[in-house]
């Protein structure tokens, strides 16, 4: 029961502020959010990048077609309004670690406007910030990179609705930051996502 | 296009390695799940533990139906298929911010056994740190604090299925914490958490 203990517990009314927030974590959360066709180089910069960050004592974690299609979105499949919903989900989780002060690094192929708008849409309801990478690599260089043989595949028609082959992918018309992957090396992408983000304020 | 910078961007290959995440957050990653009757106490006792822990450089972060309902799970009902995937997807959440080296404080009425061990096993099979906190306060005790009039509705029959009143509250059999709200203090349900939270070797 109630145990006796001289304790130095001290708070105040009402929630963490935002100021307390972000001298406890360093930084300002944000959302990165990476799109690009399949093979482009989206999880390579991500990975390299969330490496580098927590290296320099940022806070950053990845969510990926891993961590999500595996877990909180696996009762969703490819339909158009179960692909709307996937994104819409992880909209809302990029949210939360936002506000967690978290920098999270979304790669996702998320190859329509509509629904990338809607996750800006979200952040900026909550005063949140959202960067958009269009993580840019020509149809052909991604496709002789098939990293995953997926082009290969959706060539021979084994795979349908793949992004690039016989489904669009729409490009950010101005994102925050564009990495031209098949011109930069991966240092060098992630010399500018360093730069965008300390840009933002947010490092 | 490709500018020469003199950087100093090292990364190795693979993932960001358990241990990296342990140091650069200076603890692990970990799920406090309070469940317990509304007017228990569970949200009060969360804003204090979330500011204490930010005052001693640990990193936490509440989620509670104010970010859940109207952002991630905002087109989820109260049918029990719902309130299913309700705690499914929250259970998959904490299980994102534990895996980001965050301590994830929930307060969730969570009146159902099963759908807690649902969250409980998906933290398992995940390596992920779960602990059930039982905020227990008797209902009469509940009932009178009464902070948003809900008990006094659920008893005019204005509210069906009311935890408590005409629904059950299932309480956990062996929770890594009980707070006895009627009995504690709030520093004294803080410090209780916050021991069982050292001992786990969380913080």
């Amino acid at each position: 029961m109630a145990e006796q203990k001289a304790t130095n517990i001290v708070w105040h009314e009402g929630e963490v502020t935002a100021e307390e927030r972000k001298a406890n974590m360093g930084q300002t959360g944000a959302t990165l959010w990476m799109t690009g066709l399949s093979g482009s180089g989206k999880s390579t910069v991500a990975v390299a990048l969330e490496q580098v960050l927590l290296q320099r004592g940022k806070h950053a974690y990845r969510l990926d077609g891993d961590n999500i299609r595996h877990g909180l979105n696996k009762n969703l499949g490819f339909s158009p309004e179960d692909r709307d919903e996937n994104i819409r989900r992880i909209g809302e989780v990029t949210k939360l670690f936002a506000d967690a002060g978290v920098i999270s690094i979304c790669s996702f192929i998320s190859p329509y406007k509509e629904a990338r708008e809607m996750v800006r849409k979200l952040h900026d309801d909550g005063g949140q910030v959202f960067m958009e990478v269009h993580v840019n690599c020509p149809l052909d260089e991604a496709e002789k990179r098939d990293p995953k043989g997926l082009y290969k595949k959706a060539r021979a028609g084994e795979i349908k609705g793949f992004t690039g082959i016989d489904a669009p992918f729409e490009a950010p018309e101005s994102p925050e930051v564009e990495l031209r992957t098949d011109q930069l090396s991966i240092e060098q992408s992630v010399e500018k996502l360093l730069d965008a983000l300390a840009s933002k304020g947010i490092i």
